[in-house]
């Protein structure tokens, strides 16, 4: 097919496969740098406006949304979070993340990040297709990288760039083009999943409530005062359907019930769905003219909120090493990208994995690991250390300290 | 055997099983408080001063050895150490306990601290006898237990006390005395064991210096400025004959070698052991009238140096709670000690496991396990909170952090 007529070729410095938020936060950044892109994915806007997804942002990708120029709305629409709060046995503790190291996350659902990014694409004239099919990626060996791929239409299009972006997500395909014997793929599975909701109530808490319970994890978070988004751990193969509202409601409180009396608000579950994870890394995270951001590249359980965080820590030192590339730095820029997104990558794949050992009961975990796990959050909670810890973390490791 | 004559029969409130460094204490804590103990120990005084054990003593745990007038020997012939180095990839990072937490640990061989309270008992006029045998601990469901041993000299004697408490270490059979379908034993079990030696040699360095490497886990220490002690990860089933001075030295060489330059000071190895290890505690920590402490109720890997430490922490609650027992008290004092005790127990637990994992390599680890160990590795060192978050845990939660 690499070599069937097109109905159009386009050239482009850089061609991004996939426009989530990595995707087109890495276009904006470029353009802001004034190279030109063109973003494909093969979902409609409406579809991932309407995927329920992440949604803490670190206040370093806040601030940085706000200060490129995508958007200000999150200081308007987004709540910042000073803290969270864990909850095990029921007792609550809080983590006072401003008092500790410092530092807010946001609350900001990854649909609003995406809605803002493409919205500042369609005002700054950045092109981005969705709804694509048939992507090829071709000749990323070479530095005339091609991408191919079937419009809405069914007209069949070239782009032909300097560079390939695979942001294409944990289900995309741009990383199967580093060849088998190239390529390491770390992963870890869970022997859990989450079961995720939304529901018409209002807030059952100021801030996110990660709850532990010899029942299983629970997260409580938030969307808007009268929308809320919950998640319980369920087995991995759990099915949505197979659960009614009574029955979501009486598990949801079971995992916060205590002698504080915490009860969840509740109200009509709008959506369900069974969320699976892994840990998952790639290396190498380029292969000649193509490099791998975000999903693509690496997925984290969802425990430590750090999915969307690292995509967009992975676009910015790629738009930077990739301006410099395209403005005659050539290959020594572009060799920076993969040290320096690896080593929050590796961070925060611990973390996650951490974070989801220490909140999850595990099927089959022996009561020394039970007893352990509550030693260890007792640390947690119980210390400044421990407290410090976690904040320091969750919060995605200040600059100031991620080098030393 | 219970019912047969003795030669002779010494009635006393505290009859203390084990005569290590926990038993001892305990039993030159009550004597401070009034209350008159008998301690015994299988061992002779000379085995117990000649078999080398942890090394790295709390500064409560010193002021404590110096402040109730064991012995003030530890501030002249120990070394006060205000960090530790962890080193991976050839590459060292100190964890510098002052600045972090503001703490040091002390270096003083456990052996050294069993001869000062052995030392003190005698000074004292405390009652102990080394080498006897056929311990029999007796009606410890009744507020009249006995103990009957029979003494170096083969004559058999009785002991009817109060309480009895059980120190007496990880291969004791107090703890047995509580029925199976009463207690608890939780437990988990290394896929490697520590080959330890000492070895006459200058020092190789001032703190002790935790190495990880892809060879596995080494760590050096000290004794006196010509005798240091080292220990390397081995099989669970090593043989220490089977080890000559020179693939002692090169195993030791490799695992600490590095960029840096950094060799050990070699020098003719004097003893050999390999030591294993698993993580273990019993509950409960008392059963009528027997009150277990130390190894006889809990033992940690000894990665995190928590061992001696814990157990010195059991018998301080111990002997507070047993002396008002005996002054009036009673039950409601006895009650308290498990809680008070199993606290710390449980933290120092999940610690001696953390460290363990942080820097050993275990046989079958996925490639995911060991770069996620690596990024542990990077936070823990390359940030202040992941310092932090260590020397809490080593230098033994002070006070004011472990209630909340």
């Amino acid at each position: 097919m690499a070599d069937v007529p097109v109905d159009s070729i386009t050239s482009v410095p850089v061609a991004v496969v996939g426009a989530g938020p990595a995707g087109l936060m890495l276009a904006h950044l470029l353009g802001r740098a004034g190279v030109e892109t063109i973003a494909l994915d093969t979902r409609t806007r409406h579809e991932i406006e309407t995927t329920q997804r992440a949604g803490i942002l670190e206040a370093d990708v806040a601030r940085d949304l706000v200060g490129t120029g995508v958007s200000d709305r999150i200081l308007r629409e987004g709540h910042e979070h000073e803290g969270v709060e864990l909850r095990s046995a029921g007792r609550s503790y809080r983590i006072d993340f401003q008092e500790l190291v410092g530092a807010s996350v946001w609350l900001y659902p990854q649909t609003d990040v995406f809605t803002d990014l493409a919205d500042a694409r369609e005002r700054d004239g950045g092109t981005v297709h969705f709804g694509i099919r048939d992507t090829e990626v071709l000749d990323v060996t070479t530095d005339a990288p091609r991408v191919r791929y079937t419009a809405p239409d069914g007209t069949r299009h070239e782009i032909r760039a300097r560079y390939v972006v695979g942001a294409d997500g944990s289900r995309g395909t741009c990383r199967d083009l580093v060849p088998e014997d190239r390529r390491v793929r770390y992963g870890a599975e869970y022997p859990f999943a989450w079961f995720g909701i939304l529901a018409e109530a209002p807030a059952s808490a100021p801030e996110l409530v990660y709850a532990r319970s010899e029942h299983g994890f629970a997260l409580i978070s938030q969307r808007t005062e009268s929308v809320q988004r919950m998640y319980f751990q369920c087995a991995p193969d759990e099915s949505a359907d197979a659960w009614s509202d009574d029955r979501i409601w009486e598990t949801l409180q079971a995992r916060v019930a205590g002698e504080d009396g915490f009860r969840l608000k509740e109200g009509p579950v709008t959506e369900k769905t069974v969320l699976r994870f892994r840990s998952f890394v790639q290396e190498p995270m380029r292969w000649g003219s193509l490099l791998l951001a975000g999903d693509a590249a690496h997925t984290v359980p969802p425990t430590g909120a750090r999915g969307l965080n690292l995509a967009l820590h992975d676009v910015k030192i790629l738009a930077d090493v990739l301006a410099r590339a395209l403005g005659g730095g050539g290959e020594a820029a572009l060799e920076e990208y993969q040290p320096r997104a690896l080593r929050r990558v590796w961070r925060a794949q611990h973390f996650s994995y951490w974070m989801t050992q220490l909140l999850h009961t595990a099927p089959g975990a022996s009561p020394f690991d039970l007893r352990r796990q509550l030693g260890e959050f007792d640390h947690v909670v119980g210390t400044r250390a421990g407290r410090t810890h976690l904040a320091e973390q969750y919060t995605g490791w200040p600059a100031r300290e991620h080098d030393r």
